[in-house]
């Protein structure tokens, strides 16, 4: 942080009176930071002051974070975006009923369309709720990459490789599909990258799991991968393959390149079901997890051991999983009920402090997402991923502590800017870059043509 | 519900292009109703008609609540309203640090300016969030009654009786200082009803709460009271009286009149640790849980057996507990907790469906109060609490199950209007009655006295 004034040319932003968490710097832990303004440029948080602003005009925006709370974006590190598409159409149902009789009915009917149209309106969701990038699993990966192209967001995309990919009929021609999208559009844009979604290993059989992960040795890929979710799936791990499936993939050889030379970058959606065997395994791997906490309560799952692992040295990111499940995308209250939950399960309220959470969505979904050092903080030189969340309602206050205030009692509603790669996609809760209502009405009339309501097309 | 359309006269409102959850219809649990009109006539749900409404021009307040859907205002069934100003000052703590080194320091600074200001912000942050009713145990109860009056909000208040009221330093005298403000109080205001509140079994001895049981019996008065909410007090009680607390209050004649003629209304705070034989006593007793399910989480307690409890026919409302200790007052978010955590608890995620979870927020709330027949539910009759929750959002759609994205994908920020005994309290967003700033203000300084800042005052 610099102590001199700083003079913003065109194509800047210009955040005065911002109270700022960091969350890094200089790769420690920083604590929230008053006072100061921050300038941002071409995509990047160019200076950070604590003088005043002492220029009277400038060619770029200036916001006033007055009584608000700046943060670096926030990273939904698991989902699957067109799944919005089926928000509500069945809860309260066990995982078949809610499979078999409504969710993939539903999938069978949908094209290209539909998964841009509902992919559009995640995106749209994302943005008023202070998400910046996230993390998806889906297939139509082609149309996924054009809805987060246009919406302005940042994202990781692992197109699925299983037998239920619509798209593709069998895991064949998904893995097929998955090549060729990524092919064809890694690199294209700066701010979307790319890995490969195995679905699990109960769904992908060990030579596909193992075809895929040298795949993505090629390409430099992360390996995006459901993990140890369900008591079920743990079950059938045990009849199959006599272990765990953590277990599974270190014995087949998954974690690590042929020769065992490089560690592969292993994502793993859940591990809730997670011994301690499992957990030194994910360590030595540096496997990042993706902490669902509140479609893990809804499915009846369980509860993921998260403080554990934190304290192992495993990287845990959090995420709120499809909207067919957790029905919003909101992260901030997924956070809350993150850090209650491991209170609850330690049987100790000094679980996870508010410090400690606050990572889970930030420093912790950058390393996820492979960006630890461009994004996931607020700190000069860093990609200006960047939300202000308003601080002024009666529920903010008083502000004896403003990042309790954050966790404890605000909402994803209170996010009033998002700022992506110095991008202002939303501020004072109106979107720049995409007409909201047009959006739902695409994505409505999308999610008649998925009930079978076939003249909507 | 009638089927031709109504004449509204001055002093009403009509709520158009209505869906809306009657909760209860002629006692019967009821389904979303589309497209109907609301008229709110004097305080009370004059008419309800699916016809258009045909008048051009009326005196009365129009509202069009498309896209949109309408409920009976929320209940709040556990809180303690002046904790708004310890908001933040202590998380992630023991309850020995928590209460001896913050809260209690806090408090003993606390004046009747303070009580009345922190009430005012609770009162601001309710309305804000769709309660219209909430039920209160703390001691200033006649700054409280001031503050609820004037705010518009529908409370059942119950002064605190123990030695930790700042008010009256002992129990004798808190117990003397609830009788007097009760007595003075009782049938001034037709929103504010009166209980009183003996702290806990672990910090009121036996005579003293059989002498506030005997109280509450002249008045016909509901005894509220916290109940099994951490294992510190089961072991406490186990200890003391060889039984859990809620045995030995029965055991004590706590539960019924001197002549073993008429039950007493209990309400319980949290009942957290309850077994099958405290729950038949609960049951037979007709006791009313208040159930906390993030505060519990987050003081690292537990999950109370709700779900249990229903299905014995125990009524069970739901609270948010104090802002020092829970944060916020949002009644629907604590609702989506609790319902998640039922599904996990049980293993099963058909557990409290959507229907069952939004009665506690409104008729076992009101059952709670005590004003069942009153409110609780949108039937004709009954009195005009009624909120609006705005369904525009992208996070609302699309509609598969209106309910769902309620309960699953909304926020207390979704809610657009609050209307309490036939007021419109806030309308887009708006408070209508309070200045919120000016009352964040008052709320500030005063939670600045409670810090020790004396120049303050």
């Amino acid at each position: 942080m610099s102590n001199h004034a700083f003079m913003p040319d065109s194509y800047s932003i210009l955040i005065k009176n911002a109270n700022y968490l960091p969350v890094r710097k200089n790769g420690k832990r920083a604590c929230v930071v008053k006072d100061a303004s921050i300038l941002i440029e071409n995509g990047v948080i160019r200076e950070i002051s604590k003088s005043p602003f002492r220029q009277k005009s400038t060619k770029g925006e200036k916001i006033d974070a007055k009584d608000s709370l700046v943060l670096p974006g926030l990273v939904n590190a698991h989902t699957h975006l067109p799944e919005t598409l089926e928000r509500g159409v069945c809860d309260d149902a066990t995982l078949d009923d809610w499979l078999w009789n409504h969710i993939w009915v539903m999938e069978s009917r949908m094209g290209k369309k539909e998964a841009y149209a509902g992919a559009m309106l995640g995106c749209v969701e994302m943005i008023k709720c202070g998400t910046t990038s996230f993390i998806d699993q889906f297939y139509y990966a082609e149309e996924l990459f054009d809805a987060v192209n246009k919406s302005g967001l940042r994202a990781l995309l692992c197109p699925s490789v299983f037998d239920n990919c619509v798209e593709s009929k069998t895991i064949e021609r998904a893995f097929e599909r998955a090549k060729e999208v990524i092919s064809e559009k890694q690199g294209k844009s700066r701010r979307i990258n790319w890995g490969i979604g195995p679905h699990a290993p109960y769904t992908v059989e060990k030579d596909m799991l193992l075809r895929i992960a040298e795949f993505a040795d090629e390409r430099n890929l992360p390996v995006h991968i459901h993990l140890q979710e369900s008591l079920w799936e743990m079950e059938k791990a045990k009849k199959e393959f006599g272990m765990s499936p953590i277990k599974y993939l270190e014995k087949i050889g998954f974690f690590s390149d042929k020769n065992h030379q490089n560690k592969r970058k292993i994502l793993g959606a859940h591990c809730v079901f997670v011994d301690n065997e499992d957990m030194e395994i994910m360590r030595k791997n540096e496997l990042s997890v993706l902490h669902n906490p509140r479609c893990n309560l809804k499915l009846a799952n369980g509860i993921a051991p998260v403080s554990d692992m934190l304290e192992k040295g495993i990287n845990v990111a959090i995420g709120t999983d499809g909207c067919a499940s957790n029905n919003n995308l909101f992260i901030l209250e997924d956070l809350l009920i993150a850090t209650i939950l491991q209170k609850y399960l330690k049987s100790d309220p000094r679980v996870m402090p508010i410090e400690e959470a606050i990572e889970l969505a930030t420093i912790n979904g950058a390393r996820a997402i492979g960006l630890e050092n461009e994004i996931g903080c607020i700190e000069e030189g860093k990609k200006a991923d960047v939300i202000i969340v308003d601080m002024k309602g009666a529920h903010a206050n008083p502000k004896h502590n403003i990042l309790s205030n954050l966790i404890y009692a605000s909402s994803s509603h209170d996010v009033n800017t998002t700022i992506v790669d110095g991008k202002i996609l939303m501020h004072e809760r109106k979107l720049r870059e995409l007409d909201e209502q047009k959006v739902i009405d695409m994505a409505r009339k999308a999610s008649e043509v998925l009930l079978g309501k076939k003249d909507v097309r």
